[in-house]
């Protein structure tokens, strides 16, 4: 008898499977919003609602529903009638501010990803991805045919991977090391913010040749240029630059387990005795039973991806013990974020 | 200076924005379960995860995240490797207890919705229905026109108010009052609910010809065929049932303001001196800061009708004063549910 038949039907109640399920109500609100750059607007100042409504080109109808829901779900304040953001809104969803801006990443969760996501009882029937990898494309691939969209992804991506980048600068032991490469560096914010805390490290990012301009113009952009550059290349076909730390982050969840121990090899090659791997993503708690957006991500690269999932720190150990490394631990980054620190 | 210019940023995080930009993965994940019929394959007692997924027919990639991920959502429980129902999901998700079983408005969530909602930028700025109705289409007169589709709809839609109906039943005087219609019944959950509770209380549901059978069927499973019976009409079209009582449960919501002041005016003429009319709606607090869902229902009101919206309590207390209603109050029912009660 589990724990379950003890209670009684009359105490259940189907609230919170409602709120779960309608869940995605509060989610596409919030998209929708950043589509419509609700938080640019108002980073200017308060603005009473009509005139709010005015300026972001929205018929009467929902308009106070969309803009109250906002400020029921802590994503806008409102006194009297003035609307204004959160400190956080501000912050973090104003395009003007592009160092920190990581609308990017909404806005791609608000169009390919909430679509592909409508798909996700498919991709569990059949294991297939539900995103331009359907039709055999690489997703990479198409994108960085295009530069424009190219570097608006990159930077999109980038402000969401500021504080994470920002942790990994606080929670590894830099004085210890020298030279860093962030392996599918994009937009370099892992190796900036690094740079950023700790005047000695000199190194930079890897990545294919459509990222190169991108990734110097914004070490440019932090003055940084003197001490990190771009490598081109090919992961998979290329081998690694050489350096004391390595750094795969968001990297290995797009890749299925054949492909990530082929780069677990590869990296370690690439360093020195005493050399360091870090690898952050979504990391999975053993147990898995509290990183829910762990998870979920993992569902994510389901979609998204011909191979990729999400994996426990224990996995990422054991797989990086079986490569060679001599030890390795799991520490954690911020929210749903841990890494996982291997050590030649 | 609002309080926001006080924090630094150094302070601020972005994990709320991203935890609700991200939110409808986890919508999904519950939305799809009960589409592969999870909790109603599980109602049947714990499984191991590959029974459990062999019994589903999933693919094994994704699997293990998806069952997983339920867990941290506490949608499912795990104990060792068998998974098993939550006592809420095996109550309110299990298809085998149609008493019970919600899952059909969650069914309904999963597709038509989902879809729907992808447009909610356009139907702010067009202030035009994403649904059938942007087609010109009645969503009910397509629905109706197949039996099947709309016994599967009722019974979907009556096991997710069964709640609502059990605290209307409990939180209204009705030992003062002798016979109830519910306008706009559908499957008569509320007049079924009520009726179980109050053995004096005679009455029924009136609404379009195809909810007849469905009406006569459910009252009969509950053994209610005496005192409940079934009415045949147009509430636009039609005069209103005399009754001591009349509900309109999650029915003005669906309509313009000039059609509400029109049902209004016909329950007013059907109550007699001192007879009740009893709205319940997701109605949204006065100061529309609380009820999160009242307001995103409302959106999905702007998206599925041409005219609906969510209202506040002092909204529909001052419509049923300018009506003639003597008196009216606010009374909360169930999570995002609230009734306003006139009295004539």
């Amino acid at each position: 008898m589990t724990q379950s038949t003890v209670k009684k039907e009359s105490e259940l109640s189907p609230e919170a499977i409602m709120k779960l399920g309608m869940a995605y109500w509060s989610s596409k609100v919030l998209l929708s919003a950043v589509e419509l750059g609700v938080f640019s607007v108002l980073a200017a100042g308060p603005l009473d609602g009509e005139t709010l409504r005015q300026r972001l080109g929205l018929h009467p109808r929902g308009a106070a529903a969309f803009l109250d829901a906002l400020v029921s779900l802590g994503m806008l304040q409102r006194e009297g009638d003035k609307y204004s953001d959160t400190p956080e809104a501000e912050l973090f969803l104003d395009r003007s501010k592009p160092v920190t801006y990581m609308g990017g990443i909404l806005e791609m969760a608000n169009t390919t990803l909430y679509q592909n996501w409508a798909s996700l009882t498919e991709a569990l029937q059949t294991g297939n991805p539900q995103s331009e990898a359907k039709s055999g494309k690489d997703f990479f691939e198409v994108l960085y045919a295009d530069q424009e969209k190219t570097e608006q992804f990159v930077r999109g991506m980038a402000g969401a991977s500021n504080y994470i980048g920002q942790m990994l600068a606080a929670k590894f032991p830099w004085k210890d090391y020298h030279h860093v490469i962030d392996i599918g560096c994009s937009g370099g914010t892992a190796s900036i913010q690094i740079a950023l805390a700790h005047e000695h490290i000199t190194g930079g990012g890897f990545d294919l040749p459509p990222l190169g301009p991108i990734f110097t113009e914004r070490v440019a952009e932090f003055g940084l240029g003197d001490r990190l550059s771009f490598t081109a290349g090919d992961f998979f076909a290329d081998p690694l630059p050489r350096a004391d730390v390595l750094i795969m982050g968001q990297l290995l969840h797009g890749f299925d387990l054949d492909q990530r121990r082929l780069l677990l090899e590869k990296a370690f090659a690439a360093l020195p005795e005493g050399g360091a791997l870090i690898v952050y993503d979504s990391i999975i708690d053993d147990e898995r039973r509290i990183n829910t957006y762990g998870l979920l991500m993992s569902l994510t690269m389901l979609i998204q991806t011909p191979g990729g999932f999400e994996s426990t720190g224990a996995e990422y150990r054991a797989w990086m013990k079986e490569t060679g490394f001599r030890d390795s631990y799991v520490e954690h980054l911020t929210g749903p974020h841990s890494m996982v620190v291997g050590i030649k």
